[in-house]
């Protein structure tokens, strides 16, 4: 075990750099069936990358839409064996015309690259690749055993992965999975997180009258899809910012007193995440601090509403039908299709007069997911950052949603611990997507500090 | 005078209807840009088939947008004067999925024809033309002296027709104007009509963070600005569906007693319409049959509401932005700009927290209109329907705008009267909107004896 690959990191920097470039081009987007042949296109440029790292063994394993793009080093059965869990899809990038530099042609600015995909998930999951070519060309191979695991449908809720990773348990096995998706707390402040919540998704769909109508003529009488909609999705929340939707909250483990010690010793500066996002007021459950809200509090979110006439100008109509989607972000016990059950009953029992409303679960549902603060995968990734920081390791919790961290714990037996380096100003699924330059750096080296440190 | 018209409209009724569908071809939309020259194409049609109708003077009165198409025949000096008022826009056509036939490809089926502005008001204005020159053709001019005047922006609401018409006043100077735009209660049910509503129209637009957010990481405590539109938009009608915008309903002029034993003998069966409409229940003010809210009370309606993701799949965004269009149909003693402003006032009273919101007003508001029941060009026009149908006539109003009829109450002293085929079912303004044919034959024939009747 040597340190070689410090050097050549660094004299490949640019090398490095320039593929992750050509990566962030393919717009590899998972949730339009437009893009099919991109997403496809991106695990085929990987998977080529993780041949070039020096894999022996690489593979798609196949899905019912996106490949997983997997790999496989074996190099001592008395080592570990770690399983690096990434992904190659990437969110819409719209609103277009609110980029600064288009989505998919990467710019550098200020430090950072900007580009769909930049951060979430390409330009994290692509250091580790990096890293281990590192091992590789310096070292021969890396100091344990690793497995890849990319997958493309992180970005529309991971729906191929249960059935996948239950058939395929025996090629999957390891002892535990790194994750290659997830974030530190903040730019010069390293953290491991423990749990991520789970995500249930559907469509509410609401129709009145067989067709649009003239406003004059009819608007007086019949109800307005639009107006109709915007009844049923006011009785979400109360005036409290709790959901009203019955039974929601029955199977949540509440916040203990330690829990919320915890996330109360995490720096927390109201101001400046108001100027950052760009707002003048926070909004959210009322009772619970902002940390409280965000890593251990259910949401039902309305992530988009459209009916009627969106074009220029002035249409006199009265809509016929509207609809919005809903995601929920759940907490530990939360069940996503009970969630969607639930929803759909307060909507049929809350559909305003004289409409119909129908509610089309997504797939993709994802369990909330948590690891024990003493796995011995996560001390070792705490100590690895604790001393390239020189700095105490904040442990935190993720909002967002990493729906195979709960499906390995279920079906491999096998604990997720996040190392990664998405940063709450990247940009994440919005416009401006962007990665700090120095973060390729440091995951690039923490890949290869980690996996040394791993081995025995 | 002779009634030669007669054989004339029968031997030229395939002409003629050929000749309407060329018409129905031009997608003159005036709501949208991107149509510019197709509406600009509709005039200089319409005024072609004027001269070919006999009139001595055809022109195009400039405005800032679409240019109206004036004609005058001036045949005896001690005949009266009429204005035949129509226009050559159209609706926009979406959603266009829901057409059987394409919108700009007129299609007879079942004694209609179907098309975009096939009754809403190419068919409508155009039979006026197609009698003119019957009556040309047979006695070689019009019983009285006639002006034309189709405008190109009735259906964004004739934000130039006020300037214009001010600007014209001599030019358009006429004893009474005759709606070539506008509707019988039934299909074999004639009527008058003796007033329309306002409009008042704008764009609510609502504004949290700078930009869209992932939901994971911000929901939980970033105001979402779907939701928080949909807070604001909930706020605008009460349990009754009252409109709770303060002041909304100060100027209204109430019911009497007689207005409503008038409507009362109009008509109407509930279930019959709400067949044809397609509703399960009608919905609309408290304390009102539905004749009284769609033909004397005012309403707010939502025309349209956008924000977020609306592809398909997930996308778990929290919104920073959401829009909704609003029009509202007025009654007499209401002010189109106050309204605006009341709601102006409305949204930034009832603002949610984090938010800001803005309200455009859109030009084309109309003042209410209504006419005396004993004018007596009113009085010929029923006349002439009765014998026409030989049944009673009955007075109705109409819920819809036609702008110029205060306008040229107000500018010119010269009242309104309704005389048109536009039905209930014809579906003005939704998908498949269509024209009876034996409406086109009765409304050619109908103003051949309207104008003969009113000769002295």
């Amino acid at each position: 075990m040597s340190f070689e690959w410090r050097a050549y990191l660094r004299d490949n920097y640019d090398t490095h750099l320039d593929e992750l470039k050509e990566y962030l081009r393919i717009p590899s987007i998972s949730a339009l069936p437009d893009h099919n042949d991109d997403v496809r296109a991106a695990a085929d440029w990987v998977a080529g990358k993780l041949r070039d790292a020096g894999f022996p063994e690489v593979e798609f394993i196949s899905t019912d839409r996106n490949p997983i793009v997997y790999a496989h080093w074996h190099v001592d059965d008395n080592q570990p064996t770690v399983m690096i869990y990434g992904h190659y899809d990437v969110q819409p990038p719209d609103p277009l015309e609110l980029w600064e530099t288009p989505p998919f042609e990467p710019t550098e600015r200020d430090g950072r690259l900007y580009a769909r995909g930049a951060s979430d998930d390409k330009g994290n999951s692509f250091a580790t690749v990096k890293a281990i070519e590192a091992l590789y060309k310096t070292d021969g191979q890396p100091p344990v055993n690793v497995k890849i695991f990319f997958e493309g449908e992180e970005e529309i809720g991971s729906p191929s992965m249960a059935p996948v990773i239950r058939e395929h348990k025996d090629k999957l096995s390891c002892d535990f999975v790194i994750s290659a998706d997830g974030g530190m707390h903040a730019a010069d402040q390293p953290s491991v997180t423990i749990s991520s919540k789970g995500l249930a998704a559907c469509q509410v769909n609401l129709k009145t009258a067989a067709t649009d109508l003239h406003s004059g003529v009819h608007g007086a009488n019949v109800p307005n899809a639009v107006q109709s909609l915007v009844e049923l999705a006011a009785t979400f929340h109360d005036d409290n910012h709790r959901i009203t939707v019955e039974g929601f909250y029955d199977n949540v483990v509440d916040l203990t007193e330690s829990d919320r010690e915890d996330i109360a010793k995490v720096p927390y500066d109201e101001d400046a995440y108001k100027q950052m996002v760009g707002v003048s007021a926070l909004k959210g459950e009322t009772g619970y601090t902002p940390n409280e809200r965000a890593w251990a509090r259910p949401t039902l979110d309305i992530n988009g509403f459209w009916g009627g006439f969106q074009g220029d100008g002035v249409k006199t109509v009265t809509p016929n039908e509207a609809h919005l989607k809903i995601t929920c972000r759940l907490v530990p016990k939360q069940d996503p299709a009970e969630i969607v059950r639930l929803i759909e009953a307060h909507c049929q029992k809350h559909c305003p007069v004289g409409a119909t409303v129908s509610v089309d679960p997504f797939p993709g549902q994802a369990f909330p997911f948590s690891i024990s603060r003493d796995h011995p995968g996560l001390k070792t990734a705490m100590n690895v950052l604790e001393d390239m920081y020189d700095k105490d390791v904040l442990v935190t919790r993720i909002g967002g949603t990493v729906p195979v961290a709960e499906l390995f714990q279920r079906e491999l037996g096998s604990d997720m611990v996040f190392f990664s380096w998405g940063l709450p100003d990247n940009g994440m699924h919005a416009p401006n997507e962007s990665y700090r330059l120095v973060d390729f750096q440091r995951m690039r080296e923490g890949y290869c500090r980690y996996l040394q440190a791993l081995a025995r």
